[in-house]
């Protein structure tokens, strides 16, 4: 049986050289632990002149990117370009082809992934982006295979590193936002602009890929709503921790009654919660179903290396089905469900309230919460006279019925400031 | 497209009786996600009298096993009768046959492995084992399809329950061996008869099967050397405690050199490291590779629920690759390679000796170590007199060094004891 298949890979950055670096000096040990011979044949990237830490041994370095979808002798096409048109564009065309397709690109699959599944499965070939979450983390593949057969109730996730490393700094070191954004971007961890990371557009796209597979109803990126952690204080981290929680920048997806919740904001999460001693830039996915009870997969969330691993095991498995020459079937199939609006969702609120110190000030903030159906669990004052902090956590209530009490407190005449809201994830009502 | 898929199932114990519910009650939902109309044809099991809390809706329970083989409405069989003689012999008649085989079996893929993953090849059929290491944990497609591409250095796991429900006891509680096993087969975490569980063959088992998927490979059940938690003190547990390190039994695989150790022992493990906070009946498996770093994958590893979960996405998986009609390739192939005996493993001990107190004794007893080649790392004396102890930790040193070592203490007259021995995990020599 011949046993070679040909790779083209476009785009050549970070993941894209470890990749190709990985498939030229593994060569051997890959074939003799899956009998599969990958043959890098081309590799596609903007500018030619630009320097590589990587050689293409009998492949050719192109800046045609059409030239990898053409190639007969290319069996299999890895997309790690980044972006939605141009590389969907090219995704798509391949598919088409009858080429399966590895990607890393979450804000492709997050924005195209039902019309490059559908291609997919016309022309019976794979399309898989395992490293499109949670880098490294083996998280698609136990997702939508593994755990197939799984009800899942929820997902958490701690998807995105880069705001991971800062609350870790906020949180151990008492670090304010803007430094702790520097150093990470010291460090390498933060962009120049960190916009996608910190605004939690990032993990939004990663939440809708988590949340189509574990549900089996497909999730746009428009559908999830999303926080960032740049309002954050070390104040709130420091109470936070006080009251036995941690604040982590969490992906949600969850079943609420027959319709499907994800969103992805800051979360006050308890201390015991596996979640809460994820630290640094590290990435973990928590799942929870009826029989499987609580699973975690923990690991190295982004980089060069442990993102091409992820690829490469997609490489490997759609070459094998690829020389098996079958037509091969979708991995999951989605069908419509109802998406629920934030606004309907049950929430408790952590909220920071600047106000002047004076009698009837508990009362008329109490009223407020009273008046929009929200009932308080605990009042906590720090300070006293015009320098008093009011901390509040509220029992669960509706999205929509907590922002109404927050509009209520403008009435307030001793509230100065509404300092911050944290959502809070507990067992407890 | 036809898409019905005729399931067999041999066994119907807590696993067996688990998935033939779920395949039952969820059909539909199960149809809806992942297009394949799983339908339970014939379930064998041993008493046709015993009360089943499962109904087979339109399958028949028989106590004839080889109709479940035979029967050609069946496209699929599942193995959960357990044992390796009888259970081997059926999923290789099924192999055979052509059917695709899934199984929850460790002792059977351990002992068998390579004949029927053979057998399978020949056949062109899909023999699955996610259930067989780990219970609901996906670890098994993780690690031969997502790392195919990685070459694995090291995987510790916690893959016993029963064990680290006692040792969390002992640990937390402060009870001993025996009331912390009696409270565990009360709680129907251990078996009336524990040994396989307390000797730590049953980890053996799956360290094998965990070895041979991260390494390429095949590591049979009785390579693996194996020491059980039976001996183990909470005295221990206490002094570990104090010293920075929790007690585990761990299935330990690593690469050494050219070659390959796969061993399960007791080991003291860092405070911080990942596993050391595992606790009750969970498990957790954690695996180091040069590109991907660190990962870890934790959750249920027993009952029949979970294991059930893990089962069905195997069912789903090997469904899925029938309808495609594909020969299909095995996801990993086996190349010969060294095992090291556990005598040439570099190892750290913890030893605690009871010694009658008197000058001289240390100079001896380290002199013990020297002439072996072990040197001493710390030692540390608890209690005066003739009621002196000496915790002694040595540095990193052959086994059989350490062996020799223990050996020459008997030399020391002032010794009256080796209460215990347990290896220490750490990242110093």
């Amino acid at each position: 049986m011949n046993t070679t298949i040909g790779v083209g890979i476009l785009g050549a950055g970070t993941v894209g050289g470890a990749l190709v670096a990985r498939l030229v000096d593994e060569r051997s040990s890959i074939a003799a632990k899956t009998g599969l011979d990958l043959v890098v044949r081309r590799v596609a990237v903007k500018d030619l002149n630009k320097p590589r830490d990587f050689v293409v041994a009998d492949g050719v370095l192109t800046d045609d990117r059409n030239s990898v979808i053409d190639d007969p002798e290319i069996d299999l096409v890895v997309e790690l370009m980044g972006g939605r048109d141009l590389a969907g564009d090219l995704v798509l065309a391949a598919l088409e082809a009858g080429k399966p397709v590895v990607t890393a690109n979450k804000e492709l699959v997050a924005s195209r992934g039902p019309d490059l599944i559908a291609a997919a499965e016309r022309s019976g070939v794979a399309f898989l982006f395992e490293a499109a979450v949670g880098g490294g983390i083996p998280i698609i593949r136990p997702l939508s295979e593994s755990l197939a057969g799984e009800p899942v109730e929820r997902v958490l996730g701690i998807v995105n590193g880069t705001t991971n490393f800062i609350l870790t700094r906020m949180a151990e070191d008492g670090a304010d936002y803007a430094d702790s954004l520097a150093e990470a971007q010291e460090l390498g961890y933060a962009e120049p602009d960190p916009t996608a990371d910190v605004s939690g557009a990032d993990a939004a796209a990663k939440a809708a890929i988590l949340a189509s597979l574990a549900f089996g109803t497909w999730v746009g990126l428009d559908d999830v709503y999303h926080e960032g952690i740049d309002a954050l204080s070390s104040v709130d981290m420091a109470f936070a921790s006080d009251f036995g929680y941690a604040v982590k920048l969490v992906a949600v997806a969850e079943r609420l009654g027959t319709g499907v919740s994800v969103r992805v904001h800051p979360v006050m999460i308890p201390l015991d919660h596996p979640l809460a001693s994820i630290r640094g830039a590290t990435n973990a996915i928590f799942i929870e179903g009826p029989s499987v009870g609580e699973l975690l997969f923990s690991g190295p969330g982004a980089g060069g290396a442990p993102t091409a691993t992820a690829v490469l095991g997609d490489v490997i498995d759609a070459a094998r089905e690829t020389l098996a020459g079958a037509q091969v079937a979708p991995r999951i199939r989605f069908s419509p469900g109802d998406l629920v609006p934030f606004g309907d969702v049950p929430t408790k609120w952590y909220i920071r309230l600047e106000v002047d110190d004076r009698p009837g000030v508990l009362a008329q903030i109490a009223a407020a919460f009273g008046s929009a159906g929200v009932s308080i669990k605990s009042v906590w004052q720090e300070g006293e006279g015009s320098e008093a902090l009011l901390l509040i956590v509220t029992h669960r209530a509706r999205e929509a019925a907590q922002r109404e009490a927050a509009r209520n407190l403008r009435e307030v005449e001793a509230l100065r400031n509404v300092a911050s809201v944290i959502r809070v994830e507990s067992d407890e009502p």
